[in-house]
């Protein structure tokens, strides 16, 4: 292998690959990242053996590459290292040559670096092969849906299916549901795509949403019963799904209400936010006594102090409530909503509650489980 | 107490007491901040017993302040309590009231905190009064004096005294000497004082830097033979000194010198950044081949590899030299250097060897020791 590319372009995208990998791997090939140089195109791939991201770098999708590959090969190298003297040295190009067995020259400018790799063939085999079944997503739309779920995991490893967004979709409506088993958040929209119902990590969807940010372009998502896959541009991303059954949590929603409260989304996240730092055994217990218009929070502990918050709702409708809940909660519940005002739907102090946006769009459903207190 | 005060100010003077602040220290109070209410002025104390830092905040010094002390008195809160209130308190002004005991209560906005703190008594009595031998400097001149020595102390707990900055006047010359005994700053200024000698743990001068910043207003350094004391404005910070006797370093500096190497500072700081990934034992051992005006720098591991930097130095005087040295603290003393080029004089291959500013300025001398290696 032989090869001279971009330096800022190749460290972009080591960057990326980079992101699968996790260091100290039992398996010593998998801290590095297979570098592939064909005729026309290099194919880095970085995996952890559950996720596995490859991107396939070309001047015909990026003319700034000036990737010329004079001897094709391959060849896998420490991921620290790659990336410290890829980004480390001070010129346009890098040239990659393997000089003898694995040993690898990088030079540019007035530096050269050998470094000892591992034979191609070591590195573990990762099927990329793409399932038929798949639909598109703007990648800002899939970012949204995996910010307003992903936070409600259950982030212990104690049930392992809660640890992740179980995707179910049915033809035309998919629907993205996170829970920890007090708190659920569920995110529907409009898809058509062959039947089908996954769990996938927390970790996974979020490291989609890094990689494939707020950009208006189109990422694909197949999946199949072991893997789900991202494609987009050059990027393949793909992870293993989790095994189990996920609850039915439908029925655990409830549709009647008999109090509703209409508040300032930013005046509650900011009242919270004051009131949360009283912990007791690691928790902002709050309580929210409203009557009218009139919302009293406050957070005691016999120890620490106590924190008192006054808001005014913009409307409520019902007998006044009394209601204690975990302030991370349902700070974590109205951060992931976005419209001003958000509606608030009770229907009794023990009986979980759910928040939504106020206004047409009624796509996203945070729901919370009160919490019980002696006071 | 009951007192009215700037959210802003008094939140900006609360970093910077909170940064002497030990936190789980083993006596209570001390993970407290006293907060005294006097007429006229307010006053706030961090300790941790060894580093305290008082700041007296009045409108006279800082009429932004806009401080009303209602009923004087005094009381300690928690110091992680009283900075998450005040930074998230949504006003301009916070007020701060006893109102049973030590329950003082924080209100600004529509909220309200009440947070039990200790006694003013139960705060261990720190004496505040400043020696009477001092002398002054610029902010921006103490701060360069640490940034060019203080990195060179020894890091780890094994010899004590050599984890200080040594401070010694002659009565018109001060020497300021860090060293771990593999390498030495010397950094030498005027300054009208009566002699002293002491030694200042190094976490205290990075914190003095850290407050007194790159201002040019005048800070006092008062000294006994227990403490250090700096004042500037509101501001007073004094640290115990470290016990025993600073060794002798003066007789390890060589004077006269077969060999002198001068070389751009940021290409040399460059080069050995790049190459100093490969470590041996936790070190990066760097070959420097000298010959002519030709320097190649080489870093080699049987196990990772190898990196290789030529440089072109501006001129070179003596035999060629073949000498290895450690890459991070060759690189440390360039840095703390601050001319374009740079002298490096040598006497042998296994003597220490001292880089030094190019030009008329030699106030700063940075010493490393070869390594001896088997190549």
């Amino acid at each position: 292998m032989n090869i001279r590319i971009s330096k800022n372009k190749f460290y972009e995208a080591l960057q990326i690959v980079s992101r699968a990998i996790a260091p100290n791997s039992p398996v010593p090939a998998l801290s590095g990242i297979k570098i592939e140089a064909y005729t026309n195109e290099l194919v880095i791939t970085g995996s952890d053996a559950d996720i596995s991201i490859k991107m396939v770098l070309s001047n015909e999708t990026e003319p700034e590459l000036n990737l010329s590959v004079i001897e094709e090969g391959s060849v896998v190298i420490d991921y620290r290292y790659l990336n410290e003297i890829v980004r480390k040295i001070d010129s346009e190009e890098v040239q990659i040559e393997i000089i003898d067995g694995t040993l690898t020259r990088f030079s540019g400018g007035k530096a050269e670096f050998k470094i000892n790799g591992f034979r191609a063939s070591d590195y573990p085999t990762i099927d990329f092969s793409v399932p038929s079944n798949h639909f598109t997503i703007k990648c800002h739309k899939l970012s949204e849906i995996i910010e307003e779920t992903a936070f409600a995991v259950n982030s212990k490893d104690t049930r392992v299916i809660l640890t992740g967004v179980n995707m179910k979709c049915d033809g035309s409506v998919l629907v993205c549901t996170a829970t920890d088993s007090y708190r659920l958040a569920k995110k529907t929209i409009n898809t058509e795509c062959e039947p089908f119902g996954i769990t996938v990590v927390a970790k996974t969807l979020n490291m989609a949403r890094n990689i494939f940010g707020s950009s208006d372009s189109e990422v694909e998502i197949s999946q199949n019963d072991k893997k789900i896959v991202f494609s987009e541009g050059g990027i393949i991303m793909q992870s293993r799904l989790l095994d189990g059954t996920f609850p039915e949590t439908e029925r655990l929603i409830p549709t009647e209400f008999s109090r509703e409260l209409v508040i300032n989304r930013r005046s509650l996240i900011s009242a919270l936010d004051r009131s949360s730092f009283i912990k007791t055994d690691n928790m902002a217990i709050i309580r929210c006594q409203i009557n009218g218009n009139e919302v009293l929070l406050t957070n005691k502990s016999q120890e620490i102090g106590e924190a008192h918050e006054e808001l005014v709702a913009e409307s409520y409708t019902g007998e006044p409530l009394d209601i204690s809940f975990s302030g991370t909660y349902v700070e974590d519940a109205a951060k992931a909503l976005s419209s001003d005002n958000i509606r608030i739907k009770f229907t009794g102090e023990m009986k979980p509650f759910i928040l939504v946006n106020d206004g047409e769009d009624t796509s996203l459903l945070q729901l919370v489980l009160p919490v019980r207190t002696y006071n």
